[in-house]
């Protein structure tokens, strides 16, 4: 039977929908409007792309995904936090994010900059909390909230956030930068997304480094297809198209030419495909993954 | 000799300023106005409370204070990026802290927002890596790692923010919501200073409940000494005076008066001491801290 890559994504995406769901439950404890806000964005849909990566990730070296899933959803916490932080008005000032209107525009920013802080600090503690409930090693934990800490923190995603509002605007700036930019920004939590779920699995070192470069390939192969829809793009993205452009966002396609991205977009996917020849039969998913993030078209 | 609390604060408060300014060092990777931001509010100053609360306590039970450092600094930093987020625009709007600009007066809105969130982020990371370094075992580090996020996160200190600036200019506000927002708002990570130190000293449960109640009665009566200084204060607050009043803020002496909560505060402050009587002479600290927090005049 033929892998189904959209029908693989469409189940994962469901069970990673329905952990969050419950992790972000009504305990009615919380100030109404506070979780209200939370469970908005984090529960208004979005890829799943990274929880899915770290379960793939975990299937390729036989880890129980149910021992995966705190790290996973961890992450889509962490992922949504920065998505509502850098969405504020003294930020990128977005109005709309995956379709609906953003986290502030709706509770205010004074709820919003909080939602995104809750959600940063609840997922450590959840982190933790749920993995060693699921029989999670405290050593595997450790490792995961480091690495995690360190791919979110001050020289991982938010250096990445810093460079792009400096980047942004500015005239001159150089593909390196671009690139250096989309690896802090979105790279390093894309990689401790599928690092996270092979330590769990048991992976060793060498399949560690190995799936860090499948990672670091495929995020980046992501990231320009991303910016590719952006100018080519048929809709469907929750969002207005040449919004890079409009707002002097400096953008792969914009910097190499369409069919020049196009083409180092393939080259990555072929290299993160690569990264996995070690690996059994238990690494098609991230295969098929790799392959569908490099072409795909919405 | 006897115990001379002024220089006890002194002495560990400049231990807590030497491992933070190590901390936040410039290793030049991150970008330096994130990082530059950063270390303006945490090198600011402060008395340190929350981190030498965790030496003392750590103290009171025999502690390593090498290890029980990590946490302590954590812990600050923790404080320090809510302060940085308490005082944005859309929070308390505040131009003044510590006798200083706010951090979003001196490098905008937007660094602020990220070196907060930086602070907070790296806090988690730091804790466990410097944690392992010095020995703390992984099961004890995964117990503050969660006692933390709970105490910080959506039911702990944020939920008291999201209360704070939801009773602010609110009319009728009565006693019990006040001490519930202050319980969350500065209790629980006060708390969480003196029970991270105690674990780190191997200390057992029935001691750890003696200390979490011994620093929720201290850190109220902190608290409302600190309301009565914003009244009574001789300036020298790094702030001005009659700050809550004009901002619409219920406060312990606005509702009880201000006999009345100095009554309160000492009443607080002989149930903290009383908390100490099953621990022995290393528990002097502790003690001396709960007399002075709760009699001090600034």
């Amino acid at each position: 039977m033929a892998f189904d890559i959209e029908d693989y994504l469409s189940v994962k995406k469901a069970l990673v929908d329905r952990e969050l769901e419950a992790l972000l439950a009504d305990g009615s404890k919380s100030p109404a409007r506070l979780l209200e806000s939370m469970r908005y964005s984090v529960l208004a849909g979005g890829k799943r792309l990274r929880p899915i990566l770290a379960l793939a990730a975990g299937e390729a070296v036989g880890a129980d995904p149910e021992k995966v899933m705190p790290a996973a959803c961890a992450i889509e916490m962490i992922h949504t936090y920065s998505l509502i932080h850098d969405d504020l008005p003294s930020m990128d000032d977005d109005a709309l994010r995956r379709g609906v209107p953003t986290n502030h525009r709706v509770f205010g920013e004074s709820t919003a900059i909080l939602a995104g802080d809750a959600l940063l600090t609840d997922a450590f503690g959840m982190l933790v909390a749920e993995g060693i409930r699921r029989g999670v090693s405290e050593r595997v934990i450790c490792e995961i909230v480091s690495d995690i800490a360190e791919s979110a923190g001050s020289r991982g995603m938010i250096e990445g956030q810093a460079i792009d509002l400096a980047l942004t605007g500015t005239k001159g700036v150089t593909l390196p930068e671009v690139e250096r930019m989309h690896a802090l920004k979105t790279g390093a939590m894309i990689r401790v997304s599928v690092t996270s779920g092979a330590r769990i699995g048991g992976a060793d070192e060498y399949q560690i480094q190995k799936l860090a470069s499948y990672a670091d390939a495929a995020g980046l192969a992501f990231q320009i297809t991303d910016d590719i829809l952006d100018i080519e793009g048929e809709g469907n993205l929750g969002k207005e198209r040449g919004n890079d452009e409009r707002r002097g966002k400096s953008t792969y396609p914009g910097l190499a030419g369409i069919d020049e991205s196009k083409r180092i977009a393939s080259e990555l996917t072929r290299k993160a495909v690569g990264m996995l020849e070690g690996f059994d039969h238990r690494a098609g998913a991230l295969r098929q993954i790799a392959l569908y993030l490099g072409s795909r078209n919405h």
